[in-house]
């Protein structure tokens, strides 16, 4: 699996994932995961011990880690969600001493958000335990979120070659956008509709690695002029905590009704959640509005089907 | 059970139960519970999960509910108690997308403590699982409280008609006495003195409960004159972060050692905790004072007995 | 054991420790611990429930003792490492109306750190389940850490007796070189240089102590002056918290590469962490820095000796 798998065993970017991997691994074990739900659990990791270490919040994606851990079996024997504001980070301590010491507990992997910088990368350079990725900044990277979108998408359309797809709204701090453009460079035919204010486009890193592997992208600020030559519209989030404000004089970043009314029958409207009042509310039960829904089902099955094979690949 | 129990499955407010319920099926069965915690824990909950939710802390009752779940034999697969402050309802999110969310994870049983509305009561609108009302907020109740609290006083006194109960303090903001103050409308011949401040009596919509129940109520400032009367002193903590102050020249709100010497001997001394000076400490060894004996004793068998019901009701 | 072991069951403080207790069970064990960590846990303490209730946040210690007790197959069924602030504490209750509270819920242990006095003592007075001290205040002791630190240096020379230490830093509000010092009362010959600035000395509670006890002491404020002469350099924080301010005009506090050039070949570093800069990270990766990896160890097996035989005494 190593070849297909680079940061293999930790789960840094979503650059590392290979479209093999992707396709023949992956997915099929996500749906694996499936029966294990149903039949409320199995023993499969039973005495794996997860550290879940949270420098910046995020009740959903722990959830996620934590609750896929207990289904497959799996202890989580230390959590926290605030490790940047109530533990020995705020002492001065470092990322690199902070891992150095938990791996001598020899946990059987720990899952890191951080709130700073390339957290998991500089911790899984000194961890003998795999690091998991659940998501970092500046400009930041949310793995895990990226293969749970593909899988969202890949099960609606049955592929992701071809793909047409809009990210609307805050694309510096989006760090899921960047993450699931990553991604799909690794397929073909992938066509990128970026919507935002002149002052949230995407960065240049992704551009770059984008223009590199043949996806085409193109800028706008009004999503009713792509809303209905696209498969996906993937909302994020303004990240009022960064200051972004989406000025409605700037473009049409929102979606609600008139978008509905644009967008093809089999379009769907993802958002890596927390939504605030970037896609309305009447949206919510429209048969393509899949944000609360099936994104949150492949997470679950996502962050299980990660967890199976690294801590009990042979199985 | 349905037809006495009417917000089945979720336990929202004291309104709810039935007096049949609370006799035949809710008292009996907390006494089974103390085998439970004599045996140290059973497995009659095995694979069942907890999601536990403060949006306000309180490590006392958190603490009750999870270790019930232990004893139990279930598991509290994710706890958190900063939800408002450290987790995406800061970003804005409703409660209705989190309930939503959560119930994609499938836990088998969500309590949640609420600071802002009737947080419980639209939860469970969205919620497949069952939901739990640890505490609202404005006007607020916790209706897992009043269960104790009506514990409480029956194994004291073997019956609750025709008690005479003294709810002392800030009822405006105690949450606890509205709740019990609704339990104990299902009862007869119960008569209640709330003892307060002006600015502080007990709101309209008890009142209106009471009357229509058939039980009366008296509103006075000075706890000097029924201490002699009542069955029931039932204390409440200054709502200091709700700004109240309880001010001696308004009246005699305190429980100490003079108001001991007017109860009677078999009168019973609650206070639902935390307590700040509300009950002077040297109360507190009199075999009369059952806020840090029977009432926790009562609340952790509550929420096991509950617990027990919702999740293996044919057990 | 009671009399080796005067507050049993309770750990408070490091002079309740005897030399027989020490040498002939405590050390011993830490040993037997390490094979069930390489057998990834056992079943010892199955069913056992620890609560762990942090005033005073500490990722590392808590995570000690809860993966300790995870590794004995124990629960950890309630935990909070902001107790202080976002718990009834802040509503002004006090400790003891908190441990009266738990107590009732009949945990098997207790783990507090306290942010204000001796907060462990206190607890334990009322309490019936056994209270372990993960570190308080106002002069504060960690025993602990002091019998972490005790085993790491043992683990290296194989004896206490003679032993030459200099303690650096903050000797006033570093409660692990408190404790420490309490603790090699107990041997023989033992020479402590204590290296400060000449406002952060030790304090007399604990000179007083070691006078009566045959320890010699010396108070310097240059720590390569005695470099060459000690088996180990314990290093301490400066509590940064505290407005503590090493100031280099004051003397040499700081492990670097000249104090490394002045040590002796087997002169052990050790450090309680969390580190800021008192130890330069060029030190890290030399031999004699047990900081990172031999202490750490230390730790987590002197908490699995602890609870073992206070929980499992006579297995």
């Amino acid at each position: 699996m190593s070849s297909h798998f680079d940061g293999w065993p930790h789960i840094i970017e979503a650059q590392q994932f290979s479209r093999d991997w992707l396709e023949q691994e992956f997915l099929p074990l996500t749906d694996e995961m499936e029966g294990i739900i149903s039949a409320r659990g199995c023993k499969m990791l039973e005495g794996k011990r997860m550290v879940s270490l949270f420098y910046q919040p995020s009740t959903r994606t722990r959830m996620s880690f934590e609750m896929a851990m207990d289904y497959l079996g799996g202890s989580v024997v230390f959590s926290t969600e605030n490790a940047r504001e109530f533990s020995s980070a705020k002492k001065g301590e470092t990322l690199r001493d902070t891992f150095l010491v938990i791996n001598r507990y020899r946990p059987d992997v720990i899952v890191i958000r951080y709130d700073k910088e390339i957290g998991a990368k500089f911790a899984a350079e000194v961890s003998r335990a795999p690091v998991l990725n659940a998501g970092d900044r500046e400009p930041g990277q949310h793995p895990t979120q990226a293969l749970l979108d593909l899988r969202t998408i890949f099960k609606r359309r049955g592929a992701i070659d071809g793909l047409r797809i809009a990210m609307v709204g805050d694309l510096v701090n989006g760090r899921t956008v960047r993450s699931l453009s990553y991604l799909l460079g690794k397929f073909n035919g992938v066509r990128i509709f970026y919507v935002s204010p002149p002052n949230t486009r995407m960065l240049g890193d992704v551009k770059e690695y984008l223009g590199r592997h043949g996806v085409e992208y193109t800028e706008l600020t009004d999503l009713r002029e792509v809303a209905e030559l696209v498969d996906v519209i993937y909302q994020t989030r303004a990240q009022l905590e960064c200051g972004t404000v989406l000025n409605k004089s700037d473009g049409y970043f929102v979606v609600d009704p008139p978008i509905l009314d644009l967008m093809r029958k089999d379009t769907i409207v993802m958002h890596p959640l927390p939504r605030v009042d970037e896609i309305t509310t009447d949206v919510d039960n429209d048969p393509r509005a899949v944000y609360l829904t099936d994104q949150v089902d492949s997470g679950l099955l996502t962050r299980m089907a990660l967890l199976k094979m690294i801590l009990a690949p042979g199985e």
